[in-house]
C-alpha cells in the first residue's frame, strides 16, 4: 500500500514534496551555472548525443525503470523506451487517477535548464559538472512529481464537489476551470511555508548572526510563477479529460 | 574551484550534509523496513547476486563514477572496479588531506541495513522495494560523505594547533587522540540542532496541531550513537596515519 497514493494524504504529500523540491533546488545552488552541463554533446560521443545533464537523466531513469518506478500512477518519465522492470509487477490497487495520460516533462526540462538554473544558480562555470548533474536529475524528478501530482489534486477537488465541476467539465470552459480550481488563500500560504523553509535550511542555529540565504526568494518566485500555474495547468486538463473515461490503471 | 573542500568552510559543510542525512531519513522511513530489500538474491538473478539495495547502490556507483564523482577527496565507493570517468580529469588543487587511505563504506553499509533501518523504519513489508532502495541509496552516500569527512574536520583540527597534536601522533595514543579531537559542547549542539531540524521537516505551518515527527527522536540517537563516533574514529585514523606521508592528491 503506497500512502502517497491516497487523495486524504493529498496535503501531507504536496508539503513532503515541496521539501524536496526547496532542498534539492539548495543542493544545485551550491555549485555555478555550468551551462556546459545543458550543451547537447559538449562532453562528447560519451554523452551520445545528449548533454551531461540528459545523459544522466537518462541513465539514472532507465536504473529507475528497473525498479518499476514508472509503473506508479504519481511518476512521469522524461525519456521513452526505457527497459522494463526487474522487480514483478504490483498491481496500483489505490490508483484514485481517472486517467493519467499527460506528460509535461519535455517543458519542464526546457524551463528547468532555461529559466530555472539561471535564477537559481549564481552566474560562470566551476567545474563541478558531474555534481551539478547529479543535482539536476534530483531537481527534474522533484519538479516532475510535484506538477503532475496536479491530477491527484485535481481528483481530490473533483470528489469533494462533483456538482461543481461536472456543467463545467462539460462545457469544456477552461477558464471557469481555472478558476474552481483556484483557491487563492491556499496559494499564498504555500509560498509563504516555501518562503519559511527555503531560509531556514542551511542555517546555523549556533552562529551569532545568519547570513541570509540568497537562493531563498528566488525559490519561492519560481514557487509562484513555474511550480504553481504548471501544476494548475496539469489539474484543468486532468479534469477536461476526466469525464467518460473509463478507470484505467496504467499510464501510457 | 570546489568550495566544500576548503577547510574554512568545514562548519558550513558539515552543517549542510547535516540536512542531507536528515532528509534523507526522513524520505525513507515514508516506507516500511522492508527487510527483502537487504537480502542477497532476493530478487532473483536481475540483481546479480546483490541485494536490491545492494544493486541500486553498484549501479548508482558506475554512473556517477563515469561522472568522476570518486575522484573527489571527499567522496568514498562502496564498490570497487567502477568504471572510468567519461569527463575529463580534474585536479584537486584544493586538496588539503595529507592522505586519504581509509574507507569505513562496508561498516557502513551493515551498520545502516542492520541497525539505522530498524530504527528509522517501522517494521514490516509494504512492496515498496523500489522506492526503498532508491531512498537506500541516498541515505548510504550521504552517510558515507558524512562519516568520512572527519578526514576534513580532522586535518582542521591540526592546522589549528600542531602543537597539540604532533607530540599525541607521534606516540600513536589512540586515547589521548580521543580526547584532543574532542569536544562535547559542539557535539551537544550538534544533536540539537539535529533534534530541533528533524522535528521541523515534514511540519505544516498551517496546520493547528503539529504531530510530533516520530522519526525525529530516532534520527537524533542514530546522530549520537553511530555518525558522530564514527566520524570520530576517522578523525583518528586519519591523524594517525597522516605524519610523515608525503602530500597526494589520489585515494587508493
Amino acid at each position: 500500500m503506497n500512502e502517497q497514493l491516497l487523495l486524504k494524504n493529498v496535503r501531507q504529500v504536496l508539503i513532503r514534496q515541496e521539501e524536496t523540491i526547496i532542498f534539492a533546488l539548495l543542493e544545485r545552488a551550491q555549485f555555478l551555472a555550468n551551462a556546459k552541463v545543458y550543451e547537447p554533446g559538449a562532453f562528447g560521443e560519451a554523452t551520445e548525443g545528449e548533454s551531461l545533464c540528459g545523459y544522466m537523466l537518462r541513465e539514472t531513469e532507465k536504473l529507475h525503470a528497473g525498479m518499476r518506478r514508472y509503473t506508479s500512477p504519481d511518476e512521469h518519465p522524461f525519456f521513452d523506451n526505457l527497459p522494463e522492470p526487474i522487480l514483478p509487477a504490483l498491481t496500483w490497487q489505490e490508483n484514485p487517477l481517472k486517467s493519467n495520460n499527460i506528460n509535461h516533462n519535455a517543458e519542464i526540462r526546457s524551463i528547468y535548464e532555461e529559466r530555472i538554473i539561471p535564477a537559481v544558480c549564481a552566474a560562470g562555470d566551476d567545474s563541478q559538472y558531474g555534481s551539478s548533474a547529479v543535482c539536476d536529475v534530483i531537481c527534474l524528478q522533484a519538479l516532475s512529481r510535484r506538477i503532475h501530482y496536479g491530477k491527484f489534486v485535481a481528483e481530490s477537488k473533483y470528489q469533494h464537489n462533483p456538482e461543481l465541476f461536472q456543467p463545467i467539465i462539460s462545457s469544456a470552459d477552461r477558464t471557469a476551470l481555472f478558476m474552481a480550481i483556484t483557491d487563492e488563500t491556499v496559494e499564498q500560504q504555500v509560498l509563504e511555508r516555501v518562503a519559511e523553509k527555503a531560509a531556514a535550511y542551511g542555517s546555523d542555529a549556533a552562529a551569532e548572526t545568519q547570513p541570509a540565504n540568497p537562493c531563498a526568494k528566488t525559490i519561492t518566485t519560481v514557487y509562484r510563477d513555474i511550480i504553481i500555474p504548471m501544476n494548475k495547468q496539469v489539474q484543468v486538463e486532468y479534469l477536461l479529460e476526466r469525464l467518460d473515461k473509463p478507470h484505467e490503471n496504467r499510464k501510457r
